[in-house]
């Protein structure tokens, strides 16, 4: 990455590789036409920020190129100093999944990260939780209601005798009655509630409530062999009593939980999830980066790392299978993009249905352009594994794990496997928030930070303006982590209780 | 339908159409081996409660009779006294949906029914309304989290001040985002979320929480030329700020909405809904048949009444063809099981995924035999229009709103239908309310009405016992409608503030 200066009032745009055509405008609200950078540039025309700046003349089919890759091809002839609008962008056809080297790049391993601790809480199957809260999940969305009630009272009534539980969750959803249970695609939401039951942060407490006629039985949730709680619904006395049997089982679980307390744990303990969202032209140079610089810190200290989101790292794929450890990594990889494309195929679009206004006003062309930003957020260590949708991460080390990239629906399957904490990345901003786990926000731009000045939690937007380097807001990143995790720190979305209901990825029909 | 003996203690089943050769055994727990009924039928094994029983020696593959219908055919020969397990039905093949006959059946217009009214608010449109509440649509998801926090103060300190108005709802869902927006059948969702912002008990108030960058964007959910109110959480300056402008805006459509007073309305102003959940043997023969008879009520005093769940229509189709009043409603109704069927197939299922494992322990063998009882509720008058899903009901009279029969989703679209009253038929007992409008709750048996004591609004139970005929349950539910529609009753879901989510219906991929 190149800065022609590090003062804000001068004219600034970042290039991102040596060979590429194409800059970002930094300056907060655009440059006029006449705008004559460090370097000669001049601008033909207004460009706003976070839009793209054409360094050299391209003629018409000419390549686009950014991040090094080629981001679409010129619609029309391209003029030196131009703003390259999305509608001069002709999109290129994604990586051939037939054609893609794996394996053929595997980075060396990082030198060793050692001595980084975290206050946690020790589980007795010997994993360890960043928070401890007490988790009710649901085996059919019709006991929402009747749960959503009594948690209501149990958080007012029950939980403040119980100082050392954090909170008390219900885990409603979508999912369990009127759904075609035997569907080849229903192991995808089945495994997601199996394994959000078993979340670390539940202290290994299992509490299910069920109605008692759904096809995805309470039972079905439980792992064999572990003790657990159930209340079905259909063998209370009615309401009254429903709400009575859970809050005295709940109780049950409350004081079992109170007794815990935060003890020492070795960094390679964390399961982190990296995502982003609200994508604008920066967060594939400022905050993607410094998250992907995160993400070695912590692969080096031995901790495990998810990154996701399908549509947006289909168009990168072939920068990822090189680094895949081996080639059955790398077969489920292509795999898990395979499945995708026919996913996609079946409802009759394509990958480029991800992109949203937002991202375009913010200067994303395509879905090729925010894909190449969003894969920085994997930093630059091998490929170790890849998760279906809402399997268990078991690896330590950089695992793909396979997810829509829609905000909630991505973090959903990234707690079933098992994420402590989430670093989001945002830049056109959005007040994300997970129940079951903290949720740290790095917006891209120094102006979001400004403005959303109580929601988000690091501001790489400085990277953009020189005043912080990647490496720098990657370690602050890194920091927080531990501090998060160890409960000495809340992010905003912690401090107002902020966060959005589970939301199910169901490829599957509803009958 | 014939009833054997009214008291309790004697053995009781139930047979619907004099040429059925099978009945339901009536007495709760059942009846044992060797019970013999006053027509003589000997029992040759105990049976369950609500399960069939053979009238006749059946021989291997013959034709298994309920409701007049096909249900099945033996797997093997059964002896005349034997317990008719779903192990021993083979299901047929659906109706042939280009061979069915239309509107060769259309059922005489029924005497009106002049003279009923109820107290509702009148809105500026024309429509009427049960209910004067605050809505609090959202174009996506990402706002849920942060519109929640302010409804929750919004509750607590401003809507105490506005007695008239009965309740503030925020319409969070799982849409708007990262979402196949091009695709065919977003229509789906996107055209129920505008139908349930303009919600007639939201009378006429239009507001509408928006993140900024999604690609449903706000002014997508207001119709052309209406007023409405727009809260864009990416223009406030943070989270406080955010909580403070809705809370803002709310009270101004408070204040309006707090000057409405309940006035008289013909019953031809109200739309019904009519759903089943958690059905039984007995849900075709007692509680669907008595909301088939207030469907006819409303009908007959002019109202318009929608009846739905497309795998609960599928296999009764060709008793519905000939009650479509012409035959374009006759094509849409065949073409809403098409649509469906391809559907179910693109997923690799078919209806038969419907039946759960509380449907066939509650003596439903199949999805035939469960279909056949469910469009019971749909009365006897002909079929003058249907709705696909999420579609604004126009009509007055008998419409057919296709949606899936999963609970929550069927009851989210008949609310972007306009029903103003929801009838919801229950066997096995569930605990179901909406947040939009009143939930009359029916259960088919004594036995849950008395078990669920304070759940249960009407109990049909006394239809197999003969404590009480299919038309004086169908005038009490059709009394009791009146009285919930007009704010004189509170329905037992009404009375704990008992709901689910909404659960939008989207055919189309997530991405
Ligand atoms: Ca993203
Ligand atoms: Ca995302
Ligand atoms: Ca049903
Ligand atoms: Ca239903
Ligand atoms: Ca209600």
């Amino acid at each position: 990455m190149s800065l022609t200066e590090d003062r804000k009032e001068v004219p600034l745009y970042i290039k991102i590789n040596p060979i590429d055509n194409v800059a970002i405008v930094v300056n907060s609200g655009g440059l006029p036409e006449g705008t004559v950078f460090a370097c000669g540039l001049e601008l033909k025309e207004h460009i706003p920020q976070g839009h793209k700046v054409a360094l050299a003349d391209i003629e018409q089919d000419g390549e686009i190129l950014r991040y090094g890759e080629v981001i679409g091809y010129a619609v029309h002839s391209i003029i030196k100093g131009s703003w390259i609008d999305e509608s001069l962008v002709r999109m290129p056809t994604p990586p051939d999944l037939d054609e893609l080297s794996i394996g053929n790049k595997v980075p060396q391993p990082l030198p060793p990260l050692e001595g980084y601790t975290f206050e946690g809480f020790r589980n007795a199957n010997g994993t360890a939780a960043t928070k401890n809260i007490l988790g009710i999940s649901t085996s059919v969305q019709c006991v929402a209601g009747v749960l959503d009630y009594a948690v209501k009272r149990i958080k007012e009534e029950i939980l403040p005798q119980y100082p050392n539980v954090e909170d008390v969750v219900a885990l409603n959803h979508n999912y369990g009655c009127g759904v075609a249970i035997d569907a080849p695609e229903a192991i995808v939401p089945i495994r997601t509630l199996q394994n959000l039951a078993t979340h670390p942060n539940f202290g290994g407490e299992i509490m299910v409530v069920g109605l008692g006629c759904e096809k995805l039985a309470p039972e079905k949730l439980i792992p064999d062999g572990d003790a657990a709680t159930i209340v079905v619904l259909q063998e209370q006395r009615g309401f009254h009593q429903m709400v009575e049997k859970i809050t005295k089982e709940a109780e049950e679980q409350l004081k079992r939980l109170n007794s815990r307390k935060r003890v020492t744990c070795p960094i390679s303990d964390l399961v982190v999830g990296m995502q982003c969202g609200g994508s604008d032209a920066f967060s594939g140079v400022t905050a993607n980066p410094a998250v992907g610089y995160a993400a070695d810190l912590l692969v080096r200290a031995g901790a495990t790392v998810l990154f996701s989101e399908v549509t947006e790292v289909r168009d990168g794929i072939h920068l990822l299978t090189p680094r895949a450890v081996n080639e059955e990594v790398g077969r489920k990889l292509i795999q898990e993009m395979k499945w995708y494309d026919h996913y996609l195929d079946l409802g009759e679009v394509d990958r480029s249905a991800n992109t949203t206004p937002g991202n375009k006003r913010g200067g994303l062309a395509n879905i090729v352009e925010k894909a190449l930003g969003s894969i920085a957020k994997s930093g630059s260590s091998a490929i170790v594994g890849v998760l279906s949708p809402g399997e268990k991460a078991k690896e330590k080390g950089l695992i793909y794990a396979a997810t829509p990239a829609s905000d909630f629906v991505c973090g959903t399957l990234q707690l079933a496997s098992g994420i402590h904490v989430q670093v989001f990345t945002t830049g056109r901003g959005t007040p994300y928030g997970l129940a079951m786990a903290p949720v740290i926000k790095v917006g891209t731009r120094n102006a979001l930070a400004q403005q959303w000045h109580d929601l988000i939690d690091v501001n790489a937007g400085q990277i953009a303006t020189g005043e912080a380097t990647i490496e720098e807001v990657g370690w602050e990143i890194f920091r927080m982590i531990i501090e998060v995790a160890s409960g000495r720190k809340e992010t905003w979305a912690e401090h107002w209780g902020l966060h959005n209901a589970l939301c199910l990825f169901n490829p599957a029909p509803v009958t």
